[in-house]
């Protein structure tokens, strides 16, 4: 942006000519320049010694270091957990660069604040009638949209550990667009597109008995009317909504279906899910049972889900092999079972990773408790589903596949393993929860030659407790290694003592070379539960909306659309309704008269047009506060139950006379009050 | 902390004892140990070139990087705007640190999400009858309580613009205690502790008809009705509550107040309010009247307001002098002349900052509009109060000093000059937002000898729209210098496109040396609008409560402690009442049984002692999630409105078990509904 027109934006509409235009003729003059003094030779030396910083400290302040001004590489898309939100860091500066609202609101961004379209999309994905429109959802898993199993950058899901719901985020605005409940999930830990983002693919964690009345049976038939679910959502990618009629479940045995992924390259059509609880435990430790930790705990092995989902869609379209139950189509388990559809294959107990290496070859787990990382071989897999290579069935009867048979390798890693990521030198990653490491081993052929396949090449150490971890690009077919991003759980001293809630701690780890090197700690807001890192220049974003009176939610011309000269404040019985502009500097109008009892209606056009002129509407009593980007058409409304003056103003700092961005909503006293 | 209290604490309450012993006797050789390179003498210089960094790129990068595992030195304490929301920030690092939430819900830390404190808390803080709960607020000026004028560090208050209210922030638990609808003040933009923080005193922003029936009067008796207030809270500090008894208002003419301080050493007992629309100007831009950008820059001054604040408290405790208006005593404006409680010096007209240099010798103030900085003497201020030197009186009667018999220098410094703050090296340092700039200069006797006082020694260009700055220590006796960070409103293109909605800027200034060196941008979220910066070593937080059982709102014993082996579930009626235990790895109990319309509610206490193991209690269907902190008891309740299975778990990821700490909340359908 050249000078002239940064200053133009900067300085914006001006409407106050006269008192700007004398001021500017008196210029600034201070006779000083800003200062831009060389740096003698020896002053990096000097400051390190000052600070005390080792020369590896010192290396990964330059190589973290994104100077004023200039931009970061790489986006980390992060989940913000039980603050229900998306975080964006950048990469290699760890800057948190934004927070995107979904599940909670967000009064800065005027999400969930008295706006009426956030307010539409968090009902519409709640649970529904008798139960409260959540304002929280437990964000966990981030996946971006694929195109040919690689980030195209448009669209970003997130799945709700709470609630068993999908959110919709365009990448065009940042904003979430829509809030899709499923049905029979109470819950989704994880959700994935397939890889040209045909399908959004969630499992349940917990099962409940969706098909019986009310949602409701015993705990103690649990294993007769529990039953998980993954769903397969049609995605419109025009629109960024679920197709709900060419969408359709699959009834699981009730275990706790966990991670996902969706197969490629050689496992195209595949489809992998982790489980837990196979021993189907329910706790009762206040009725004499063990806790769900020790219940939960028993077997040795748990069940790798293997679908074949091609094979399913097309089970799907015929109606006589599904039943629709609360809306969408399900396949019961034993049509599951009669159709070949799902396999199970043992994996070490209670694991938190499904992970797929890029070309899609090997499907990596990690038990928990088990001190491996344990490789499947697609080809494997497939042989072993066609040689009906069975150790038995699952009380369900869905066939076991050997795990010899299936196994490619088993690498001893450390204490803990739960995730693996990779990167584009045939290099995986595995984090280590009880070691507080990250374990970088090699991946076998066509990645590495046989005897430098699946061998340990490196650790460090991470702090403290780390979960997911993630590398740029690692989900898809074309990772781009450079950096991996540890995202560990606590942090006990790492920040100064904050009080008893402590912050996580997002480490990053440089590994462009042969070894691992950690750069720098980044305290977070939230629980960031997991990622996903693009290189910045694949996102397209608006800069501001691309015409006046653009409505956000709908991505097109707002029915509300207000210019100015069009401003308008009407009455329609008991009912006032204001079609009403901001600009640098006034809301028009500035004065609107209503009376007790009044439904209040605002849609207020931001008419700017310069990137970065946000005005908000803030008004007071009513708890109402919008933000209303360039261009952006936003909405409130709302019953004027009180009398009284509610000044309102802009909530966006936006001009040099800002503060003078002010209204009134005068709401005079009925009479029979009055007299 | 030692590694092996560090692992015991990692690892934590063990109870799945036999699992993990099996583990640990496996071991986790892996024959690779953590690598820890030395750095080649010449590799900074390579990652220099490598990174495109100049070399004063290269200085800022080493005077920011706060190494991992080490702390930063200093904590900037900043508002986050209609966020509702206080940020920490460590510096050199800007690394965010946490974010407190205050008159918002933060879902993550349990706030207003269920939790029964944070619900009485918010409501409390609210307008009352007839209007919602507020779930937002305009948290604007954070304050840190003072002890002989210099931070303490217990307490933190912040003010609200959009709802006259004051909030109180623990600093040993990084949490909000309570929030205080003042009464008659719609809104308040700026708040501050006196010297010894035994008030808070707070002005409002826009005038209210409060004394009127029902709160309301035309706009068009706006100079007859309308009022503002600034209010003397006394404040217990061993409570952290507002004493009302003890606290009293002081009514004030219907302009815009703005911002405050009180004074110190000679001006000890003064406290000064910036004001704006002096022309009580108020809109109607749909009405045939200038819109208020225009209305309220019509005078060439607006009026400092300088209080004898320590006079008013006399005059308050004489029951005559004042009368009670909607449950607080206020000094009426008749009273405040007759009592010769309050003189107008005039100020350059809609000015933002007023601002006090260390000793408090001068008050500094801007007119936005008017290209210099006005430092007004405060023995000048009290000779003319003496000597009656009036220009005239306000249209209420309030006397007007004679402009030239106060003001000590006028620095001509830039475009837009809004706020002033002071280094420990007898300079102020003033925020200019037309100009995006920020120039040093220094501050007359005696920090500065006569020829050379008040002349600009300096200037740094910000980006872009600068609003306030703060340097460590500036709003007090003892500031330290060091650093300076400016809160710039825009950011146009200093990060990278992320939608309209841009972050601000955050950009950390080197005020060590003669010239300002920039060092870091630092992107935000909310609006951050004004900031304390406080040596870290300061503080004195608890890690973890002190016991286990504690009520983190009242701070002390809860009423519903539980400890391990005294867990409950009582039917009492309707309502059910557990009194359960959340440790690594499970709640107690994991099964609740309810029916259909019963009453449910729960007392969770986290018995860990553990600094760092908080686990959260995550509800599905009832909107519920609450975040118990090591030795925190937290309540939540609700009416079980829906039949069906909803499953909780803890949502901090607490142990290698986690996935585990699960439970059912099981809602059996009233019988007529079965039957």
């Amino acid at each position: 942006m050249n000078d002239a027109k940064k200053r133009r934006i900067l300085l914006g509409v001006i409407t106050l000519g006269a008192a700007l235009a004398m001021i500017l003729s008196r210029g600034s003059g201070t006779g000083v320049t800003p200062s831009a003094a060389a740096v003698p030779a020896n002053s990096l030396d000097q400051i390190m010694q000052d600070r005390g910083l080792t020369p590896d400290e010192a290396e990964a302040a330059l190589k973290t270091f994104v100077p004023p001004g200039k931009h970061d590489e790489f986006m980390m898309i992060t989940s913000g957990g039980h603050r229900g939100s998306i975080l964006l860091y950048g990469i290699p500066s760890m800057r948190l660069l934004k927070e995107i609202p979904v599940y909670a609101p967000d009064t800065w961004q005027g999400w969930g604040q008295g706006d009426t379209d956030s307010a539409e999309v968090l009902k519409n994905g709640s649970f529904g009638k008798g139960l409260p429109v959540q304002t929280w959802g437990d964000l966990h898993h981030p996946q971006i949209s694929l195109t040919n199993g690689k980030y195209d950058g448009e669209w970003v899901i997130a799945t709700d550990k709470s609630a068993g719901r999908v959110a919709i985020i365009s990448l065009r605005d940042f904003k979430t667009k829509n809030i899709f409940k499923i049905p029979n999930a109470n819950s989704d830990h994880h959700g994935v597109f397939t890889d040209n983002s045909e399908y959004i693919i969630v499992s349940t964690f917990f099962p409940t008995p969706f098909s019986e009345p009310n949602g409701y049976a015993p705990i103690e038939q649990y294993q007769t009317k529990y039953r998980g679910t993954v769903s397969f959502l049609r995605f419109d990618r025009t629109k960024g909504e679920i197709v709900v009629p060419e969408s359709f479940q699959v009834e699981l045995p009730p275990y706790f279906q966990d991670l996902s992924i969706a197969g490629r390259g050689p496992s195209d059509g595949m489809f992998f899910i982790n489980s837990m609880n196979t021993e189907m435990a329910t706790g009762g430790d206040m009725e004499g049972k063990p806790p769900m930790e020790i219940g939960a705990s028993q077997r040795e092995m748990d069940y790798l889900h293997v679908l074949d989902w091609k094979k399913a869609v097309e089970v799907a379209k015929d109606a006589s092999k599904t039943k629709v139950v609360n809306g969408i189509k399900v396949i019961s388990l034993p049509t599951v079972i009669a159709e070949n559809l799902m396999y199970f294959v043992p994996e070490s107990k209670s694991p938190h990773g499904v992970d797929l290496v890029p070309g899609g070859e090997y499907v990596i787990v990690s038990g928990k408790l088990d001190p491996h990382v344990s490789a499947y071989s697609v080809e494997k897999i497939k042989k072993a589903i066609a040689d009906k290579n069975f150790e038995g069935k699952d009380p369900f009867g869905i066939p076991i596949l050997k795990y010899d048979a299936c196994l490619e390798a088993h690498i001893q890693t450390g204490l803990g393993p739960l995730h693996s990521v990779f990167d584009n030198q045939g290099n995986g990653y595995t984090s280590h929860f009880l070691d507080s490491t990250v374990v970088k081993w090699t991946i076998g052929p066509p990645y590495n030659p046989p005897d430098k396949a699946w061998k340990v090449v490196d650790k460090v150490s991470v702090h403290y407790n780390i979960g997911h971890l993630q590398a740029a690009g690692s989900n898809t077919r074309k990772p781009w290694g450079r950096y991996l991003v540890a995202l560990n759980k606590w942090s006990v001293d790492r920040f100064p003592n904050m009080g008893p809630l402590h912050p996580q701690n997002l480490q990053l780890i440089d590994i462009s070379g042969p070894k691992m090197k950690l750069l720098s700690d980044t305290p977070t807001i939230g629980e960031p539960h997991n990622s996903m890192i693009i290189p910045i220049e694949i996102l397209q974003p608006w800069a501001v909306y691309p015409e006046v009176g653009f409505d956000p939610l709908k991505m097109k011309h707002s029915e509300y659309a207000t210019l100015q000269g069009e401003e308008s404040i009407k009455r329609d019985g008991t009912t006032v309704t204001v079609n009403g502009t901001v600009v640098r500097s006034h809301f028009k109008p500035d004065i609107v008269r209503v009376k007790e009892g009044d439904k209040v209606v605002f849609h207020w056009t931001n008419v700017e047009t310069a990137e970065d002129a946000t005005h908000g509407f803030g008004l007071h009593g009513y708890n109402v506060n919008l933000s209303i980007d360039p261009g952006a058409t936003q909405s409130a409304e709302f019953i004027a139950t009180k009398a009284g003056v509610y000044p309102y103003y802009c909530t966006e700092f936006c001009s040099a006379l800002h503060m003078e961005v002010t209204g009134w909503l005068l709401v005079e006293p009925k009479k029979d009050v009055k007299g």
